[in-house]
């Protein structure tokens, strides 16, 4: 398999497992199972969850003891798209093509969906101990889980770019917001897919430096392509985020130092867990290359 | 103590514990760490953190050891009232007599609010295992914190009285939103109460029906109060719920039969864990009583 291929093939199987959203035997009103579906189903690459599965992989460990965590991230990930694209928030009617969630649902179902989503990530990072990971470990996981995206994490990182609509006038405000908001669940899927194949501190370490790198990376490159990409490949309209005053990464260095700056921190990345320090960590090299040459 | 005092200084103490929210360490914009606090800052009667430290006595256990969990089922329960709360839901301007937290902080800010303390909620719940809880006793706390807090819970008793206000035709309609909305976190406070002390199953099922019945006529109280409180003591307005057209218990079996209901379900609830189940029953079988008589 190449690259692309893997990542097909794993964005898949990680569909897969979110077919089932909330377990079937659960009696949960039809809207909210039919709200929340909506949006998971209208996910795009399904980054955070094949990072997890790399990273376990890159240890030896199994994807089936990572699936669990693969699944938590995703639904964290979705339910803070669906409260950010709320009016009172972003205020977008799209997504990657499709009516966003309280477009088609209402506010106050998008708003449940959302908790509910937030809710059922913590109750399927918990299974991972149905697949042998030890409780310990996966209490770590859920702990890490809460850090990184609450309010020293994700939702610090939303509440500073909402702020920062009325002005950002220093680079490492900018950063500040793209190291929460982004980088961070980046960063937890590496170590969780880590701690789930039992890594130690060096290990967890190489994995926390390469996800950060490439999740600054990531957010960097987005917002290149938010200048120069076109509206059929993103999804959204081009220059949205200038339209909003949004600033962005460009709108500070410019253009060719902002290219110069992904593929610094995709070496950096590559650097950081080359070495022997993972057993096997072919796939994640390429992920780091993947990403940065990637037009959506 | 009698049992007012009980109370009066277990919620001190819970209060107390709240007063870092999150960890003074922790680098998160102060907007955000204010508008969370608002809301924690204008809490109500703490029952629900009371119920989870109560019933780890009765089984012999620490207060210190409850302590995390306590805090975490009363993070869940400010969360789902700040947005509650937001216009695209009830639409409050006041709770307990102060602004709501969308009033003050604007919308947005209210939603992330929400999401951190839900978020947070997870992290705090997870801390019991820093006071000597057994991790695997700490995951089924955390898990069953997600599935009586989520979709299947309380997220979905809100969903249902959302529907419910397009009309609730039968009582059993009234009862899934009561049991889901309202009882599921106070089952939730017992059980995990006595899973910090180490209940076995049996104690586990005891705290369970106890929770269960005490929940439906804390809700069915609840209702007798809106319809015949004063506005002073509830600190909203009478007969807000009939205003909105929400249905109530006095709607469909009358006062008298909803206050008999209270006493039967108080008296259910008693029975549960008397008869040497629990080795200290005491405190619990008197907040039994002691809610069935609150006027507001």
């Amino acid at each position: 398999m190449n690259i692309q291929e893997y990542i097909a093939s794993y964005a898949k199987e990680v569909e897969g497992e979110l077919q089932e959203l909330f377990p079937r035997l659960w009696d949960i009103p039809d809207v909210l199972r039919q709200s929340a579906q909506y949006s998971i189903d209208a996910g795009g690459k399904r980054l955070r969850p094949i990072l997890v599965l790399a990273a376990a992989e890159a240890l030896g460990g199994r994807k089936e003891a990572a699936m669990p965590v693969a699944c938590a991230i995703e639904m964290v990930h979705t339910y803070s798209l669906i409260h950010d694209d709320l009016p009172a928030m972003d205020n977008d009617d799209y997504r990657r093509g499709k009516l966003t969630n309280h477009k088609v649902y209402g506010e106050a179902m998008a708003i449940l969906a959302g908790d509910a989503l937030l809710t059922q990530a913590f109750y399927s990072a918990s299974q991972a101990r149905r697949h042998g990971v030890p409780a310990e470990q996966v209490l770590n996981i859920v702990e890490e889980l809460a850090e990184y995206s609450g309010a020293r994490g994700m939702v610090g990182g939303q509440v500073a770019d909402m702020k920062g609509e009325q002005g950002i006038t220093e680079l490492s405000g900018l950063e500040y917001i793209h190291q929460h908001k982004t980088s961070d669940l980046i960063m937890f899927s590496l170590r969780a897919g880590g701690r789930v194949a039992g890594a130690d501190d060096k290990q967890l370490e190489a994995l926390t430096d390469f996800g950060r790198s490439i999740g600054l990376a990531f957010q960097i490159q987005d917002d290149i392509l938010d200048v120069t990409g076109t509206q059929e490949k993103l999804g959204k309209a081009v220059g949205s985020d200038e339209k909003q005053h949004k600033v962005t990464y460009p709108f500070f260095i410019g253009m060719e130092e902002s290219e110069r700056r992904v593929a610094q921190l995709t070496d950096e990345a590559k650097t950081a867990i080359a070495g022997g320090v993972l057993p096997k960590p072919q796939r994640l090299l390429e992920l780091a290359d993947y990403l940065m040459k990637r037009d959506r």
